[in-house]
């Protein structure tokens, strides 16, 4: 593998890097989500918002590759089984990072995957929401490397979430200084 | 208009300035919300928990121009109508810059609302969670200017809120050094 | 009481302080949860994500004293009294220490609880979520005082938790420097 034969400090894989890491795993980076600016579907909050060496990422949700929100629409366990499931919340994590890619210019800013909290718009009586989101976290380690890409992680059931979409995830980004 | 008269650094307005600018909006900051500190209905938990720069405000919900905990009650979808759940969301924004001002003194000591958890206490098939919050994220980035005021955002509905309300909201908050 | 007869810095009690409190109060350390690592079961997240002076502390769930997840399963409200829950809410918290003192060492370190996110898997028309978790927070202040114990908080029903386990708890802790 040639990713590493220029010397790198320990996690700091840049944008190019990455992208072929997620390559090699049949996975790209989707164009970042536009939320819609017309009235009436404008969102008064940040997709990313910046404090110091912080990146607070507003909860994201499934695209396609040009970065459109996708199906499939419905609750998981019930409308949406697992497997698909775990296919959306990958979408989400690669529309994530897409989004910090946006905010910061290069991917080799980031020195951590803080935290994601995810969400799982649930059918009554399921309950395995940590095997929804497993594939999306190995895929941020894979990509990132376990420097940067380990992160702490809630993943739990709630009541709805917008559009009837199946998962969404929020997340905390460090930067390096 | 005059508040910008006297030199400010971009987004430094102070208490005073933010207050009028929320009055040109027919808003005002409530009382500070007062926890019950009766025996039983007490919160060993910090409304505002300062640490060195960052505060962690607990989740809050409406309240009256006293600080007292409000109604409407109950699920929004059902017996809660959207407009009447966007009232509901922007008494609880006002709510959370008012314990904010508490705990700070004065408001211009504020460098970035940094995100905002949003939950609603929503009945089955209700999905428009972002338009919920909509309008108080717009009158927080309005109050404080787009500098201290934009912020990351999650609008989810969950199962249950304290006493059968239908918003609450969670916040961090940067403060300058 | 000895615990304070060598000087200490306020709020800096160490681990064997902080595990003789617990004792005073009934409690006391389980093992640090262990997630399984076998296939199907393993989980691709850090239980306690440290970036720079920051825990960021996944979901925790209850454990007995082993470190294994125990029940009570089910919901609050429902199959879940409260009583039973405040019992699993307070097992949760031991938890979440226990996996905090195995990543830093020693307790000592702590220099605040920033926030707990406090999640019941509520059965409907339970909304008393604030009384799940009050014990569990007044165990954290007396534990570790109140100026490293203080903590924001926010305390909500959600649809579903992983395994049917009542309560979750995900925490952000910060280190002395």
């Amino acid at each position: 593998m040639t990713l590493h034969t220029s010397p790198q400090p320990a996690g700091s894989l840049d944008s190019k890097q990455i992208r072929l890491r997620l390559e090699e795993r049949g996975q790209s980076l989707p164009t970042p989500w536009q939320v819609p600016s017309t009235p009436g579907s404008s969102i008064p909050a940040s997709l990313v918002r910046r404090v110091s060496n912080r990146l607070y990422v507003s909860g994201h949700i499934p695209t396609d590759a040009d970065g459109n929100v996708t199906g499939p629409y419905g609750k998981v366990g019930d409308d949406v089984d697992l497997a698909t499931a775990q296919q959306a919340a990958v979408r989400t994590v690669l529309s994530l990072i897409a989004s910090v890619e946006k905010a910061v210019g290069d991917l080799g800013v980031v020195e951590a995957w803080c935290s994601l909290h995810c969400m799982v718009n649930s059918a009554a009586g399921f309950t395995d929401f940590p095997a929804v989101f497993n594939p999306a976290s190995q895929l941020l380690v894979d990509a990132f490397g376990p420097d940067a890409g380990a992160h702490a992680r809630v993943a739990v059931g709630v009541a709805g979430l917008p559009w009837d979409l199946p998962v969404e995830i929020e997340a905390e980004v460090q930067l390096r200084t």
